[in-house]
């Protein structure tokens, strides 16, 4: 063990093992984690060569064959909660996405629940058992987030009872879905359905691909791999090209919508019925940018800890980067960030839980606030994560760009929630949108409920004022107060964007131009909403904790959270006058303080989110902290050095050398 | 030709030619720069398949027999201008790095600069015919940017008369040193030179590391690639553990310092004169800022221009994504940064260039101020386009995500400048050492010249104000006073860090804590410093612009510049009581109108940037602007398409199916 490494860990103030468990959610949850972590990391058939050693079709391969090692140990271990099933498959694959994904997270349940009964009875047992492999063909070269506007064609023919599959363009091909390139047999495909000389909108149809025997694709079906992009290297994102694919008419997923044999529509009972799984995945993205966030942070402040570097006083040692105040201001911040994220995203799951209850119930009156939240809090966190990922790298100098970090493969991995599964900025446009409307209700009178009511609070409050002559309204010191601050600033964007489009109204063409003439506002009214939820969700966690230790901690978090917060955007504040000029010099010294505070639970806090050296894959982030040694190691099997001397010297060199 | 992209070059206002000439430094210079662009791009030597589709042993390989054909040609076609060769050499390699840059642009410069004239004469030769292929090797594993730490000694035997290197530690161990890995058969070790027993600290020692005949590493000597990085695919940085190696007296760089047959060391004349390189590369980053994000910025608006997505009006078509306020937002402000950081390039370039002068007259005298000024503009630019890459990355939606898109590519190319040459917070910090040394100069009445000047402006015209008792400072719609508000921003941010520091003094241990605990300001009074110089450059180029439409649509950019970068940062600028509260709401407008303004021309200002599509890589980034065909054909070029059916099918899949 490096001995400043140790030293840190003697310094901490508070019980790990308490804060481990809140973060888990309960001591059982710990246990069990961490006893499917020692089954999966101890079990010989998972052990793998460094990834980053490997072509990417090597890559590809080895997780294929860790997949199917994994179905079958799921059921040798009759491992069957979701939640644990999503413990094991990460465990597998060291957090990385694989080629089944979308096989277990999107074509299973998407069977279950758009299906009629005589089609589970068809075929969610051979789903199950993996004859059939299947992936979720939604997006298309053309479109992403706007999938309404989806080109692909399914087209009901009566005379076989067939439908007619069709990319009538080139931006009509599938494109991206996960595991589609190489790996699936079937594709559950979104298409415009015509029947009756109709278009009835988007529907879902199951497609055969490939052949089940052969895995050859099937006539009409052109399908591969869309070629290597930023990460997921280990992932057959793959392209589909459908031309007059016919599939039984008992392909389409009926449990809601129907084509009647003779080419009859029904619609659905409720539009609302696919709704749930867009708001279950967004809700999803928000735990994973806390994991990522808190493995970046993990890495790099124990790196920092470990890392000497110039000189603070002349003729004692280099001190630890660690000590280094500009370190601290890079990296305490985010390690606040990656704690507000996590209790956000157990929140988030704990909502979505809640509120599915009600959704089979066939109450949907909480599911606009949940998707509206959901909307902008996955933008929210996945920006400011993004972000931070960066951070964290550079903040470990040059060493950071090696993949031997883990940094660069943790950045390339979450950096797609940005862009997938709803574009950020649409997402956000989407929270602005039910912000506006609640916000018309509450100036119509209306007293809202849940997150938005603030809306409803007193106008004057918030009026900008003369900073010289109306007392200080927030209290730095106070995260309560600070927490009313959040609040009147998202009101008060709320209000500037909502007034912003109203005065579009007057003199736009249309309603569209005038949201869009309105847009950047409407966006950042979103940002200041979901900052406040954030705060918010931080406080309200402090209040469940009863340890004092770990709630002293923690506090400091909280408070450096919505500080620094504070100081990023302190012309909001400024503007709503929330805060007077001569706090921002106190803010600026209260943050330097803080970083102070937390300096010596630094390490604790990230030994707290528990990271197995499996799991982060680090070399700068080890445990023991002896960095370099393995750095050498890890360098000396990559593969340029299998031989001492590299063939293009025999092929170029040598010769260029002759010639001159 | 796709229509959408013709349509929007109908629009343009201005002449694209004037303005690349602008950007080349004349139209020679863009008549030379394009001669040389075909040179390479229709040389057959240097066709090469996608280096996305090949393994990193392979891109290192493409990349050695590119360099190699390189050499020949510029031999041939008489080439050897540096700027000429820096031009065939970054199209031959599409702007990626090399194995042989550091012998071209590090070992070869600084045999030139540093050796006796019989050392020149005994290793110029050999190394400019590539049988000596040198590197520079100086970052360890332990230490970077603090260099004066540097571990591994060299310790003068007068018996032999020759020193013996060593790396005494494991963190002492060479790191990072491009081309060190396999590629060279020396390198110029940086190392601490030990003579009758005393340490004279660093010195540079030409050290033979792989035989000229075999090009085995010679005994003593362990050398190898440091593995796969984020990106540098093709260029082996590598690793180097000297034990015990003697070389020659002879072989210690001794134009300036020497140690003499005995043992005696005689000092250099002055310890500026390994300065300028440093100055220099730092300066060069500033362009290559400016390049990576132009080129980031010209494949995002060109592909926003034929992208249609989601609906405005409803029934009409799909709007392309140009037209999209949030989508203006985030690649417009990109934009006129990368025109402002062209300009700073070349203002950083022709100072070099003329201070150089001086400097080799052995006139210091405006070295510190360049070095101030590259170490802070080398942060600050790159910081900028680090975050802007990724931006415009993203703003290209999961697409952006493809390695098609070159982004990705672009980006991790790019990021490293943040790390290299100078950590970008250490940079920050030097430049902020100058700016406080200068403010106290001025306080003390002495008059500064230079960019520093503005330090000696009355006190009194930047103490803060109650917003409602003063009339407004800035001309929000005025670029001249928008500088000054910069100025002042800067002024105070100098000022407020200093009286930190000087209250920090009173209380601290040492000089060296005071200075650390000061440190978030210092940085943040530098940033404030380098957005000014900016402002300033981008403002003084406008002056020397004759062309009215050029004229025109410049200013546009640096008006959306200035008050763009107002906008993010209007804490500080509400603080120093340079704007009002109701200023905020008129900039906002401001700003959306800027966008509009500027949204005809958007695409002829990436196309005055006047990359060809060889250069740019990127699919999305056509000039052509068919983007989805050639989607299409790029992916069905990935090597997992080689075969249908991928053999991890029959490997794992099958036999999973038949054990379900």
């Amino acid at each position: 063990m490096n001995p400043d490494i140790s030293r840190e860990r003697e310094n901490a103030s508070f019980n790990l093992e308490i804060l481990t468990n809140i973060l888990d959610g309960g001591a059982e949850k710990t246990r069990r984690r961490r006893e499917i972590e020692s089954l999966v990391i101890s079990d010989p058939d998972f052990q793998h060569e460094d990834l980053n050693f490997l072509s990417r079709s090597e890559r590809y391969d080895a997780a294929v064959r860790k997949s199917a090692q994994m179905i079958l140990k799921l059921r040798e271990y009759g491992i069957s909660d979701p939640e644990e099933i999503y413990s094991y498959k990460s465990c597998v694959h060291r957090g990385r996405p694989e080629p089944l994904d979308l096989h277990l997270g999107m074509f299973l349940p998407t069977l279950l629940n758009q299906s009629s009964p005589e089609q589970l009875e068809a075929f969610f047992m051979p789903a199950w058992n993996l004859k059939i492999i299947g992936t979720y063909a939604q997006t298309e070269m053309g479109h992403g987030t706007h999938i309404r506007a989806l080109e692909t064609t399914a087209t009901y023919d009566p005379s076989t009872q067939e439908f007619v599959l069709n990319s009538p363009t080139i931006s009509s091909i599938k494109w991206w879905p996960g595991g589609l390139g190489k790996t699936s047999n079937h594709a559950i495909v979104l298409a415009q359905l015509y029947t009756q000389g109709k278009c009835h909108g988007l529907h879902a149809f199951i497609t055969p691909i490939r052949s089940m025997k052969t895995h050859m694709p099937l006539p009409g079906v052109v399908v591969g791999d869309i070629g290597p992009k930023f990460g997921f290297d280990e992932v057959d994102n793959g392209y589909l090209k459908l031309e007059n694919v016919r599939i039984p008419r008992e392909n389409m997923l009926m449990k809601y919508a129907k084509v009647e044999p003779d080419g009859t529509y029904v619609k659905p009972p409720s539009d609302k019925l696919t709704y749930g799984t867009m708001v279950f995945i967004r809700s999803m993205i928000v735990g994973e940018s806390a994991r990522a966030l808190s493995k970046s942070c993990t890495i790099a402040i124990r790196y920092s800890a470990v890392r000497h570097q110039s000189e603070l006083r002349p003729g004692e040692p280099e001190p630890q980067i660690l000590d280094y105040q500009t370190q601290q201001y890079k990296l305490f911040p985010l390690l606040a960030t990656a704690y507000a994220f996590h209790f956000v995203g157990q929140y988030m799951s704990k909502t979505y839980h809640r509120i599915s209850g009600d959704i089979n119930q066939g109450d949907f009156s909480e599911l606009p606030e949940l998707h509206a939240l959901s909307a902008g809090l996955k933008a929210f966190t996945t920006w400011a994560t993004n972000a931070g990922i960066e951070v964290c790298r550079m903040s470990c100098g040059g060493h950071g760009y090696s993949r031997c970090s883990s940094l660069p493969d943790i950045y390339v991995t979450f950096t797609p929630t940005c862009t997938y599964e709803g574009e950020n900025t649409v997402m956000m446009l989407q929270t602005a949108r039910y912000l506006v409307k609640s916000y018309k209700q509450a100036r119509a009178g209306q007293q809202l409920t849940g997150i938005v009511s603030y809306l409803n609070e007193p106008q004057n409050r918030i009026q900008p004022h003369s900073v010289s002559s109306r007392p200080t309204v927030v209290s730095i010191n106070d995260l309560a107060s600070l927490l009313e601050a959040y609040k009147f600033r998202a009101l008060k964007l709320v209000e500037m964007a909502a007034k912003n489009l109203q005065a579009e109204l007057q003199h736009s063409k249309s309603n569209e131009d005038a949201w869009n003439n309105s847009s950047i506002d409407l966006v950042r009214a979103s940002d200041a909403h979901c900052h406040y939820v954030v705060v918010k969700l931080f406080a309200a966690k402090l209040s469940e904790i009863g340890d004092t230790a770990v709630h002293s901690v923690l506090s400091t978090l909280a408070l450096l959270y919505a500080l620094h917060g504070v100081a990023q955007n302190t012309g909001d504040f400024l503007q709503a006058g929330l805060l007077s000029v001569p706090q921002l010099t106190q803010i600026s010294q209260r943050l330097k303080d803080l970083l102070s505070e937390l300096r010596p639970n630094a390490v604790a806090l990230v030994d707290a989110f528990d990271y197995r050296d499996e799991m982060l894959g680090s070399v700068l982030g080890r445990y023991d902290g002896n960095v370099y040694e393995h750095m050498f190691e890890w360098a000396k099997r990559s593969p340029l050095n299998h031989t001492e001397v590299h063939e293009s010297y025999h092929k170029y060199l040598k010769p260029l050398q002759s010639k001159l």
